[in-house]
C-alpha cells in the first residue's frame, strides 16, 4: 500500500488547515503547539454558542472527552452535527472510554448522533468502546493495541469509520484494511497528551487528505517518526516534549517517508 | 519619544505588581510563567462571585476571550465593570474577533459595557474589531499590522484606549501618537501563547506606568527583544518557547532599552 | 524519625498508583507531567456526574481550588465525600486562600463537609486558612512557612489531618509532631505549578503510604531534592521547569534519601 506519506505532509504544510479543536484543560496548550508546530493552525472553542461557526470555517474538527461536562459535551454535539451536515472530518479521542459510566454514555451519545470519520484511541479505550468488559486505568491503556484489532474492526464496521489504536504498534482500521505502524518510543507514554497530539494530528492530516485510511496511517507515522527523533536529543520525559515539538517542525517529508515503518 | 523602557521594566521588577488574569485556557499555564518570569505576579481568577474582589486588589485586569462561554463572559464583564470603578488598568484580548458572531458580539458588549485601557491584538482581529468586512482564520492574523493602523486609530479614538497591534511590525497608537516596533522574529507566530502573553506582559507594565501608550510600547519591546534573544538560543518552537521565558528572566532592563528598535 | 523515603519512592513506582486531580487549569498540564514523571498515573475529572466513579478507581484524590467556580466545587465536594466514604486519601491545596471571601467560604464548606487527609499549601494560605488575619497576594505567598508553624498545628488538630506548609523551609505536621524539609531552591517560586504539583506527588505517595506523615514528607523531600537538581542543570524559570520534570524522573530512590536534609 502506499500511503503517501510525503506528499500528505507537504501538503499539510502548504495549506496549513485550520483544525478546530474540542478538547481537554489538560492539553490544549501541548496540542495547539503539536498542530502549530506540524504546520496546521489550530483554533480551540468549546462553546455551544460558537461552534458551529467555527466549524464551518474549519478543515477538520477534533472532538477529545479528557475533561467532559455537561456544557462542553453540548458543544461537542452541535460541532459533530455540523461538521456531519457540512461534510467535514470528525476525529474523535474516546478519552478515559471505560473508566466512568458517564464518559461511557457520553461516548455512546457522541458516536451515534453524529459518527465520526476517524476514532482514535489506546487500546482500552478502543476496547472499552466496542463493548468489552474492560476497567481502564484512568486514562492509561493497560493493553496492546494489537490485542484490540477485533474491537477496532468491530468499531470500524458499525460506524463506518476509519479506527486508529495507538501503543507500542499502532493498528489503523478500515473496514478490511489494516496498516501497522510500529514507529515511536516507549518515552511517549510518559508525557501527557501525546495521544490527543496524534489526535490532533490526525485532524490535520483528514483536513486535507481525503482519503482518512491514509490520513490516519501519515499521522500515526508523524507521531512516531517524530517520537524517534526527539529520543535522539531527550531521553527524559520533560525535554523530550520539547524535543517532540522541535522534531515536528524540522521533519522533512522526504525523512518521515524513508523512518516510516508501515506494514 | 522616550518610552522609559529601562526604567519601566526595572520598576516592574521592584513592585511585582499583580496582574488578574481572566484568559483562555491554551494559554494560562504559559502567560502566568510569563509573567512570573518578567518579574510580575499573576493570578488567574475567573469567576463572577470573586473576581470583583481579585481586581481590588490586583495592580491590573488582563482579559481574553479566547476561549469564552456565557459564564466566563459573566465573570470579564464584572471584572472590567470593578476595574473601571476602581481606576484600575484594563487590557482587552480579542483573541480571534471576526471568527464567529458570538465572538463580535461579546466583544461589542465587553467594549461598550467597560471601555478598557489598552486593546492588544494582531491584524487581523483589530481590523475585525474596527468593523472592517475581515474574515480571520481561526486565531491566527492573515493580514499585516500595518495595514491595520486606521483600524487602529478608529478604536483609540472610539474607546479612549491605546491600541496595540502585533506584526512583523507592531503598531501602538494613543489618538493621534504612533508607535512602530520593529523587535521579534517571525518564529514566535508558531508558538501558541505568544500573543495572549504579550497582553499579560502589557497588564503588568500598565501596573506600574500611568503612562498606558508607553507601558504598550515597553511591553512590546519585551516581547520583541526576548524574541530576538531565544531565536539565539532556539530555532524549532518546542525550544524556542521555553527560551523565550528564560529570556524573560534573564534580560536586564539596559540592556532592553539598547535593544529597543522604536519609530 | 525514618521517613522510607528511599522505600516509598521505590513503591510508588512499582505501583504507579492512579492519583485523582481536580485541580486548576493553569496547571493541569504540569501536574499531569509531574506525576507522570515520577511514575504515578494522572487522571483529571471534575464533573459531578463521574467524579465519584473516577475516585472509585483511584489510590488518592487531589483537590485544588485554583480556579474554582460554583460547578467546580460541586465536584470536589462530591469527590471528597466519596473519597471518605471509601477511605481514600484527600489532599487539599488551598490555593489562594485569604484572597477572596468566595475562596474563604468555599474552603471552609469543604473543610467542614470532608475533612482532608493533608492540606499542603504555602505559608500565607496556610495562616489564612487558620483564620489568621491575612491578606494573600493572590495566590503567591507573603510569609515565611516556619511562621506559620502555630496555624499548621492548629489545622492538624481542628481537622485531624497532616498540613505541609511549603516554603524555603518545608514545615510539615502532624498533631504534636513536626518535620522540616530544607532541601529545595529559590527558582522554584518563579515557575507556576510548583506548590500545587507538590500537592499532587503528596497524593501519589499518600496513595501507597498509609502514615501520611511519612508520605508528606517523602513529598516535600522529592520536590526539593528535585529542584536542586534541576537547578544544577538550568538557572532560569523556562529551562528550569523542564530540568525539573527530568529530574522526578531520573532521580533513584537511594539518591533521594542520600540528599534528603530533613529534621
Amino acid at each position: 500500500m502506499n500511503f503517501k506519506i510525503a506528499s500528505n505532509l507537504t501538503e499539510l504544510r502548504a495549506k496549513s488547515p485550520l483544525v478546530q479543536n474540542i478538547t481537554n484543560f489538560v492539553v490544549m496548550n501541548y496540542t495547539a503547539n503539536a498542530l502549530l508546530a506540524i504546520g496546521a493552525s489550530p483554533v480551540m472553542a468549546h462553546a455551544a454558542e460558537e461552534v458551529e461557526d467555527m466549524v464551518s470555517i474549519a478543515g477538520a474538527l477534533v472532538v477529545n472527552i479528557g475533561t467532559l461536562s455537561p456544557q462542553w459535551v453540548e458543544g461537542m454535539k452541535k460541532a459533530m452535527l455540523a461538521a456531519r451536515k457540512l461534510n467535514k472530518p470528525i476525529v474523535l479521542d474516546p478519552v478515559g472510554a471505560g473508566a466512568t459510566p458517564y464518559r461511557n454514555s457520553v461516548l455512546s451519545e457522541l458516536l451515534t448522533s453524529a459518527p465520526p470519520t476517524l476514532i482514535r484511541g489506546n487500546g482500552s479505550e478502543i476496547l472499552a468502546l466496542a463493548g468489552a468488559n474492560v476497567q481502564t486505568k484512568g486514562v492509561d491503556s493497560t493493553t496492546n493495541s494489537t490485542d484490540s484489532l477485533q474491537a477496532a474492526k468491530l468499531l470500524s464496521e458499525q460506524f463506518g469509520c476509519v479506527v486508529s489504536v495507538s501503543g507500542a504498534t499502532d493498528v489503523i482500521v478500515s473496514g478490511d484494511k489494516v496498516a501497522y505502524v510500529q514507529n515511536g518510543v516507549s518515552l511517549m507514554t510518559r508525557v501527557t497528551g501525546m495521544g490527543c497530539s496524534a489526535s490532533a494530528i490526525a485532524g490535520a492530516f483528514c483536513a486535507i487528505q481525503p482519503d482518512v485510511f491514509q490520513a490516519a496511517v501519515s499521522a500515526a507515522v508523524t507521531m512516531g517518526v517524530c517520537g524517534e527523533k526527539a529520543f535522539e536529543k531527550a531521553q527524559s520525559p520533560g525535554s523530550f516534549q520539547i524535543a517532540f515539538l522541535d522534531a515536528l517542525a524540522e521533519i522533512t517529508a522526504e525523512e518521515l517517508e524513508l523512518l516510516a515503518v508501515v506494514k
